[in-house]
């Protein structure tokens, strides 16, 4: 399989070789038997990125419009943060439901985000941990791979993917993102599952916090129709292409009406609540989010001049996130749910010098001022507003 | 160890990278102390063909000469024939020495063959295992690797190439041959060893026989000045460039004189004997060679038509040898000594319809049936004289 890995790396994949090889991976443990729920089953991927809470958010929006979103994620490694993570800063909530549990929650309330389970794809962990060792992770079939073994294992009938592109996502380039996308876009295809995907801008965090507690904060203001509008937006667009795939829409400016109507109704908030509720979470700390984020430090990091936001690197804030306790450096670390960023600028806006670009939030002095002084270098100003930069950068889509 | 295998077989490596790599690969076991042994070293490696058994002439030819040659053999594989597989018809002759007896048998004749040994170069067997499923095999920089990496385990100071090209080698194109022998010449000028490389042709067989005890006959004939003049000439071409090597000739003119009377004088064939006999091998063999080839069948491939001979296949008769029994399809095969060709007809020479173009032995009716089949593809005849090949088609050489 290393000597696979290897050959792959350097020769690629014909698209029918890929589909054999992630058809294996899927068939490698067992596949989700999803028919006890009526509703269309529709996934959403991203490929991850600084400040990604999108799924949070996004998993109860599109299950209140009758669409069963059975998500299975994953946790934050390296400068990138995992959903399961964030999640778990909700006391009570469990990652881990047996099959049963999760296709119960499923039938509930429409949604359920859970962790990897052993049963399904396992080939795709004993690859995985080859390809760590022999410097084959970083191609571009063998991430399809990966990542669509496990995910048409979860017995979808479509998936939307989020393939993120800039400093702060695996894939730097816009061009790698979309030959990432279509990759898995064929592979879904020849599998018989419906599929979209959306390649958006993860130069700057996406919405104004980044770490774990914070970013629950953030997702439930964004279901109270208060969040950013970055955030937002991407959500949106995301659920429209859901609700497309499951049948459910007739079209986009009807669906972003519903999806608009959902969250000023408090419909997907009431999902969101459920689905925590469901998985032993405590609706204490949605209902009072204040109470998530309790750092025992803050610090405001201030601009030195004043001018436009140019630059918000994602990738440097997602060190100083590391740094506070937000992040894994290696897949053992223990993370500090409470630490990390808030009230993060966005590019483009006006500042004035001393303003603040960013809250710290620490437990620790020591890292707190470590983190200080790596952001110095996480934003630029400049006289003039920089040019516009569009968040959603393309849409790929068999329709 | 099998991803750096595919990696170098996609990707190949610099010469740097493949010293450092032959290197290591020599040091991971023990190394031939030969100080012991005053002459200058010199070996020849062939990269194998049908009915090269130049080796068996060779070795004692140069001996003779006054230089050393420590030569650790293969056993055959496939279509190739294996010098140890040859010497074993001889009964009694021991191919399995310790260090010490090799030494030894080195320091009184000047010349042992031996078998590899698991001392040397033992990360070799460990790789090649791997190469063998991984399809990594064919691969210039790790064929260049194995052999060098075994050669130079053993103590030499000067070590001349015999790489062949055609239908009967493992490199198919001259070109492939070319790049091999360079890389190989290569790897041996960075670890301060003098290199030579011959590329000769291996589209027909070398000699007129093709089995083992029948080609210790034809070694012996050759060693009585009435060899094949194919064979003749690559080996005192071969031991011209192994005596240069070591210092010990003035010019190839003055090289060629010497060695032709070594086998005029009957000197070079008391070498082979000492050194059979020194290895516990019957003497009364060689000396009545006729005794060696005693298989039970025999039968004449008889010519179709009359002509020139265009082509002898060596792959071919290669696969006939294999049906006979004198080689193994695979490592566990048991090989029958006695079985072969003979009096094989060469490229160029004329033919009346119903002369033989070659003489079967075997043991087995079946077998000598099935291969009477296959060479019938093994010989083409054409009405007008072929053009002429070149026997030795280059020479590299540093000076």
């Amino acid at each position: 399989m290393s000597a696979l890995a290897m050959a792959i790396f350097f020769r690629g994949m014909s698209p029918e070789e890929l589909a054999v090889l992630t058809d294996a991976m899927m068939r490698s443990g067992a596949q989700l038997d999803t028919a006890s729920v009526p509703a269309p089953k529709i996934d959403k991927h991203s490929t991850g990125g600084i400040g990604d809470k999108v799924s949070l958010p996004l998993a109860p929006l599109v299950a209140s419009c009758g669409v069963a979103v059975p998500m299975i994620s994953g946790r934050g490694l390296g400068i990138t943060g995992g959903t399961l993570d964030k999640l778990e800063s909700i006391p009570g909530y469990r990652t881990q439901l047996s099959t049963g549990e999760f296709l119960d929650v499923l039938q509930k309330c429409g949604c359920s985000i859970i962790g990897q389970t052993a049963e399904l794809a396992p080939a795709d962990k004993k690859l995985y941990a080859l390809r760590d060792v022999t410097g084959t992770v970083p191609s571009i079939p063998l991430i399809s791979a990966s990542i669509m073994s496990k995910k048409l294992a979860e017995g979808l009938d479509g998936l939307v993917l989020d393939v993120k592109w800039g400093k702060g996502a695996f894939m730097k380039t816009r061009k790698q993102a979309r030959e990432l996308a279509q990759t898995m876009m064929e592979i879904g295809r020849r599998m018989g599952k419906r599929m979209a995907a959306l390649i958006t801008d993860m130069n700057q965090p996406l919405g104004r916090t980044v770490g774990n507690a914070l970013e629950i904060v953030e997702t439930v203001e964004t279901l109270q129709g208060r969040g950013p509008k970055d955030l937002l937006k991407i959500t949106l667009e995301l659920a429209w292409h859901m609700l497309r795939l499951a049948g459910r829409a007739a079209d986009r400016k009807a669906a972003l009406k519903l999806l608009r109507q959902q969250i000023r109704s408090g419909a997907a908030l009431e999902k969101f609540r459920e689905m925590v509720r469901l998985h032993g979470g405590s609706l204490d700390a949605i209902d009072n989010v204040s109470s998530l984020s309790t750092a025992r430090l803050r610090a405001e990091h201030k601009a030195a001049r004043s001018g436009y936001v140019a630059e918000v690197d994602a990738e440097v804030l997602g060190k100083a996130c590391i740094v506070l306790g937000a992040g894994r450096r290696q897949v053992t670390d223990r993370i500090d749910h409470a630490v990390g960023l808030s009230a993060i600028i966005k590019v483009g806006e006006k500042v004035e010098s001393g303003q603040p670009l960013a809250v710290l939030h620490a437990n620790d002095q020591t890292r707190l001022d470590e983190a200080g002084a790596i952001l110095k270098d996480g934003f630029a100003i400049a006289d003039e507003p920089p040019a516009p930069r569009r968040l959603i950068a393309e849409t790929i889509s068999e329709d």
